[in-house]
């Protein structure tokens, strides 16, 4: 029902724009939601109790519904004939990836341009966070909901009440998307549908865009727009309320901290080293004139890009030396902070991690001193930190399995494109929600050529990034299935 | 003092084939170990109580001390004129790693490459364990510096005394690698002097080899000896005493089932892509007249080669595709079975972190079932599998860190061969004790161009592969240097 009603937004584009297909496929899509959906509707479920494991299959499966049913509009549009590259482009805008398999975005409605921005938007902060802030829905249980499809280790309440801080953060969320259009549309050289799409892609840390270029062809002023508000998406929204209760300190956590001493580092590298490397590359392969301001600002919002997992480009870093390649995949693998919409494997946990190594060695070089993990002076139960390092296993675990199922499917049906760098940036785009990757999959490429086999775990992947791996992997348990 | 006596290998090997120079080199480097050890010799501790940190300290220390004295007959003797190259060569060595700077093998002395297979052989089992088995030390306190220094997640005694352990495990060492000796030396083609440096290299899961081609000219027969000794000595040498005691059955425990069906998978799946990409390439760089039978020896050899962690080759597996190369990767990455002379970050602890997700994910599932994992039927401590993950997290953190540092020193110094593949598999393969990577450091390459500093993070990373990450990071804490 949710899902039909967020159809609105293609059809109001449709209508203003003329775009009669668009509109049609559109309407007909969200009639298909609604006759669908109306049996569950009506009828009552006898039992209304949640449990975690309730919360985890709500969530998976309304995901995958979402990204089954949203690809409709591509297929009867005939913009994305093929239902499975449809299906791709649909998972990768909900959970806000951003790659691709239109290899002209150009030629996309207008509203189809839309409908893909609004997914990333929708997707970003949640849908069901969004459904939370609106319906009327009772009580305690629904945080295992919101556990389940909100980013991080942990999930804190703004306000005791669930409704409430599902509100504040949808608020601030549009707040912050509105400050970011107004920014975009008082530039000359971006109208207010380009502004709009720019805004909704990159709250959601998305990164689909309306030109084959990306944002190469903006003015600077608008790319320096886009990279301060690239990293704001990125940052916890907790920050956010806590500016706004004027508990500035208290907004600069660890967390926080550590994800801007991160991204002023890898900044200042490879800034250097484009800059000595002579190597800014339009994304068209012509070599720049590489200023240092000119370094600095489209290696800035490369890092913002790749850190917050958005993926739009003003640049081919393809073009760029391996260090910058490693900090690039380093920063794809860490991810935004949790509580953001960025994705990734999020700064909170890599700080856990960092904090529980020290403390195992410290207790090698003390052993009989017994210490807690604790971070902002808030001290972490053992069980958070070994579902944390649980979480890493299980991270790693799935990358594997994907890769090694890409590369082998790789090997048989797409042999020319088939290099390590290809497939291992292709999952940790997909994995982290990011987009772009290096080699065939690099910036100013697509995945339109990948099988369908492929596609299917590509769209796998980003599903289980989004959601952080249990919801996707708990619907693959026999007992989730059994009445 | 140990030594010293070690340098009796060369100094004998120098004396039979009349080569005075290495002669005099090897027996200059035993009198300078000799007078710098005499102090410490004569003046006996007051303390000789030993606490877990100890352990820790006195191995790495050791271990570091080892590779700085072992060195010495290189230079010395003019074979490797530079000293960082030389104590590159040793850390290679004693960790069993195999990489090498060496351009031309063949221009080395005999004595030299016997020094060099040596080293393998005595720091796959352990230097410590080995003095641990010969001198008359006391009791349950050496318990330390065996868990310290042997690989795998847990050190079990075979039986209750500690120097009768480390005798029976190098019985079995010294008896596998006779019949490794002995299996060589009846073939045609190999001299006594070679089927001994191949099977010390072997048995300690080395790779330094004395051919510029490594074993690629040697016959199908020695080619394939080698190949199932090298998987031999991945596998648990509790295994061994278990066989010797009739219990065949709990000689194949779960990690060395899980270690062979890893094995025959990947050599099923890459000789088939080898077979039918018809890409079996030579050293020199050829291409070979690809027969299923010849894929499967040569894949087979690839396969043993990394996964044990040795790095003998008969191929230019460079050649092979992005599927094989994730394959090959991955297999560095497990690496050999723990109490193995092989090093990776360990079957069983990739089957205990397997365990682990498991768990939390049956937890997720039902909340209210507290599952204990256990191994072979013995429970597992929470502790153990804490212990586990932090060691996971703890080797991405010296990886990445590695991987860090070597990449902005070879940007500066070596841009030419600045490739991320280069880079990446440098650290694997020297963090993880193999001695191949791929790119600049591939089969056919050898690690001669890196810097200095380079060459010393290498070298750091092979003895923290070889020593698991925490003797050699303790090294680096303040308070193990105060009195």
């Amino acid at each position: 029902m949710f899902e039909a009603l967020f159809f609105l937004v293609p059809i109001l584009t449709a209508l203003y724009y003329s775009e009669w297909q668009s509109l049609t496929a559109s309407a007909i899509s969200a009639l298909i939601c609604i006759v669908i959906a109306m049996p569950f509707v009506i009828k009552k479920p006898s039992n209304t109790e949640l449990f975690a494991k309730d919360g985890f299959v709500i969530v998976s499966l309304s995901w995958v519904l979402l990204s089954v049913f949203g690809a409709l509009p591509f297929v009867i549009s005939g913009a994305i004939p093929n239902y499975i590259d449809a299906l791709f482009e649909t998972a990768s805008g909900f959970t806000t990836t951003g790659s691709t398999i239109v290899t002209s975005v150009e030629d996309l409605p207008r509203a189809m341009l839309m409908w893909r921005s609004f997914t990333h938007w929708v997707g970003g902060m949640g849908v069901l966070v969004f459904i939370m802030a609106i319906l009327p829905l009772s009580g305690a249980q629904n945080m295992h909901i919101m556990r389940a499809e909100s980013p991080g280790p942990q999930v804190s309440k703004l306000v005791p009440r669930i409704k409430k801080t599902a509100s504040i953060l949808y608020l601030i969320y549009i707040a912050l998307t509105l400050i970011m259009f107004i920014s975009l549309v008082v530039a000359p050289d971006i109208n207010a549908f380009e502004a709009l799409n720019t805004a909704l892609a990159t709250a959601g840390t998305g990164g689909f865009g309306f030109k084959n270029d990306s944002l190469f062809s903006f003015s600077s002023y608008v790319q320096i727009v886009v990279t301060v508000f690239m990293l704001l998406f990125s940052i916890n929204f907790n920050s956010y309320y806590l500016v706004l209760k004027g508990k500035i300190r208290e907004a600069f956590n660890t967390e926080v901290i550590v994800f801007l001493v991160i991204v002023a580092a890898a900044i200042g590298i490879i800034t250097l080293d484009v800059y000595f490397s002579d190597s800014l590359v339009t994304p068209t392969g012509e070599a720049m004139e590489t200023t240092f301001g000119g370094a600095l600002k489209h290696v800035a919002f490369t890092v913002a890009s790749l850190v917050s997992t958005t993926g739009f480009g003003t640049v081919d870093f393809q073009a760029w030396s391996a260090l910058s390649h490693f900090l690039l995949i380093a920063l794809m693998f860490i991810g935004a902070c949790a509580g953001s919409t960025g994705g990734g494997f999020k700064v909170s946990r890599v700080v856990i991690l960092f904090k529980a190594m020290l403390r195992e060695f410290g207790n090698l070089v003390h052993p009989n001193r017994v210490k807690k993990i604790s971070i902002d002076d808030k001290p972490l139960e053992n069980e958070a930190v070994h579902s944390v390092m649980t979480y890493l296993a299980t991270y790693i675990f799935i990358f594997v399995c994907s890769l090694l199922l890409l590369s082998i499917d790789q090997r048989i049906f797409n042999p020319t494109e088939n290099t390590f760098m290809t497939n291992f940036t292709a999952v940790t785009a997909c994995f982290n929600n990011i987009g772009p990757g290096l080699d065939f999959v690099g910036p100013t490429q697509n995945f339109a050529d990948f099988s369908v086999f492929s596609k299917l775990i590509l769209s796998f992947d980003m599903l289980a990034g989004r959601l952080e791996l249990f919801p996707m992997l708990i619907l693959f348990t026999p007992s989730t299935w059994k009445k």
